[in-house]
Parts: structure tokens; sequence; C-alpha cells
């Protein structure tokens, strides 16, 4: 039984890994606007603040994170920015403070997603996004102390996302939430760091 | 005879890119500090006074971009930012700012580097910093109007940088700048789009 602390956990995906994580952890709920535990990852203090309300946790595990959706050509640095803010630098700020307050042996789980690796018209900013977030877990897998380890999930479209999100995803074969929130306690329960569970 | 726009044109690896590409093209060279023209690529104003200045160009290349190195269990999201800010977001910038400058068919060509795909102590940064860069060239590649290309360049370290990096890359073989360079020449003259150009 580890003590989990599960940020993005009313979202489509969250909601589910809780579900998943629950039946064999205590799993403490954080969202930006609800869940247990408020937080906003976009910003410091904030981050702090929850793991001081927290204490030490086992495993860190993020479902959570927006990105820019929209045209190359109409496209301003400024937009890309906003996904570089909120999904990659937010997933990395509780990386980089959250190694601090995780027992040794812990675990973080970060998420990034099928954009990586299979791009779509609008998803630039998300394929950047969630190829850094990958690139920061094998970079930050070899150096993290006590035994700590960090991967990534990337899932793709979630069946339960279907209405709003198919039309970008043609083709594509959706997941339910709950098959790819079996991923995230792979990577909370299992043995391996620096891995992406690709859940396509 | 093409008309490319260099950026980053004065550094060790841009000072070879330069003379490769100025034997069958012809080369405007930017630098931040130095070079025929000035501009900070983490400034959006500053790009878009270069592309003023110069004109329409058939490709853009940069050979510029600073990343935080530092070890995982000290780095702040502060830190971690500098490099998204600048080898990232600037390079980013340079390609959507460019892209309305450049004539049909033209290319765009970043760099991002080997630690994308083999992380060292101290580079979780340029890791995430270097995917990113290619996860973007990857989402544009499908979206540039025009018949307009992007491509990445991922060199090794140099060997003219071994006397300051080499102790980061034990066991890694350098390549001479000259070599590397060729691989933007590749990506200027070819006819890919969505590629890293890997100089291993």
């Amino acid at each position: 039984m580890k003590k989990v602390l599960l940020i993005g956990a009313t979202g489509t995906l969250g909601s589910a890994v809780a579900e998943v994580l629950a039946a064999h952890h205590t799993v403490l709920r954080a969202g930006r606007r609800s869940g247990e535990l408020q937080v906003d990852l976009t910003d410091g203090a904030s981050v702090e603040r929850l793991f001081a309300s927290v204490g030490k946790v086992d495993a860190i595990v993020s479902a959570a994170g927006q990105v820019h959706f929209g045209p190359v050509p109409q496209m301003t640095a400024e937009q890309f920015a906003l996904g570089l803010n909120d999904k990659l630098l937010g997933q990395v700020r509780l990386a980089l403070v959250g190694q601090h307050h995780l027992n040794d042996g812990g675990s973080i789980t970060l998420t990034s997603g099928i954009l990586s690796d299979e791009p779509i018209p609008h998803g630039a900013n998300a394929t950047s996004v969630n190829a850094a977030v990958e690139g920061f877990v094998r970079g930050a897998a070899i150096e993290l102390p006590r035994g700590i380890r960090i991967n990534a999930v990337s899932p793709t479209v979630l069946s339960e996302s279907m209405d709003s999100y198919g039309p970008f995803f043609p083709g594509f074969e959706p997941v339910p939430a709950r098959r790819a929130a079996l991923a995230y306690q792979r990577s909370v329960d299992g043995a391996q760091t620096g891995r992406v569970y690709r859940v396509w």
C-alpha cells in the first residue's frame, strides 16, 4: 500500500487513474480547481504548498496539462509558449519539486501523448511538448537519487473524448480511459525508469 | 544559388555551416551580438526586425540556442525554463515568424543535438529541449504551406568543443564542425521534410 499523490485527478484520464490506483494504494487527489487538494502546476509556490500539506509520498502521478491546438501557419510564439508553460514546465516543476518529497524508492509518472510520435494537423505544439516531457523523463531518470524512478505514459485519444476530439484523430483507434490508466499502475508498481509506456 | 539566412553564424558550429553553405549560396550571417546582422531569438520584435531588413529568403538555418546544464537533484523550474525560452522557443519563434518570409519551396533548418537520444548527467534540460525541437519539426512539417520544408540537425559533440565539453561526453565520438555542417546543406538543398539529420 503506497501513498500516491495524483494531479489531474478529476479529468477524464485522471479519474480513471485514481480508480485503478485506489484499488491498491492510498490516493491523494489533486486538481487545478477541484479534488481534495488544489494545485496550479504553473505556480511554484502552489506546488510547494501542496507538498507541505501532504508530507512525504511514495509516488507522484500527473495526468494534467494543457497544450495549444491550432494551425502552424497562424501560430504565434506566445501561443506555443502556453503549452510549454502548462503541460511541459508544469509537469517538470512537479517532478523537480516533488523529488524532494518522495520516500526512497519512490516514483514520478508524467503524461505525454501519442502526438509525440504521430503528428496531426493543429497538433505541432502537442507534438513538441509531449516529446519534451519524454525527453525530460529520459534525462532525469539517470540522475534521480535514492532509487527514485521516473516514467511517462503516452496514451492515444480516449474513447470517452471521441465526441470532442475524434475529428482531429481520423483513423486513430481510441482506448478506454481505464485501459490507459493501467499504464500508470505499471509505472507506479513496476521497476523500470526512463520509460515511456505507450497505450495505443 | 539560394538566399540563406543563418542564425548563430559566428559560433563554432555556425561558422562551419556558413562556410559550407557559402560555397553554393548567398549566406546572410546573423548572431546575437556579432555577425553582419544582430537578432535575439527570445525577442519577437527583434526577429520581426531581422526579417524586415533582409526581405524574402529561400532558407532559414539556425545554429543557435542555449540550454541549462546542471544536476537534476538541484535543478529548479526557473533554470529549466532558461533552455525552453532560449534554444526551444527561440528557434520555434524563428520558424513561426520566418515561414511568412520564405519564398515558395523554401526551407527551415533548426538544431537539436545528440542529447535528445543519449542523455548524460547534467543534461536533462538539453535532452528535453532537443526532443522538443525535433517534435516541433515533426509537427510543423505536415502543416507548412507553399512547399516549405522544415528539418532539424542533431549533431554530437564537436571536436572543436572537446576542451570545454569533452568531460561531459565520456566515450562519445566527436565530429568536426565541418562534418556536422554538411547535414545543414543536406537539409537546405535536399527534398525531405520533418527529418532529423543525426551526425554521430
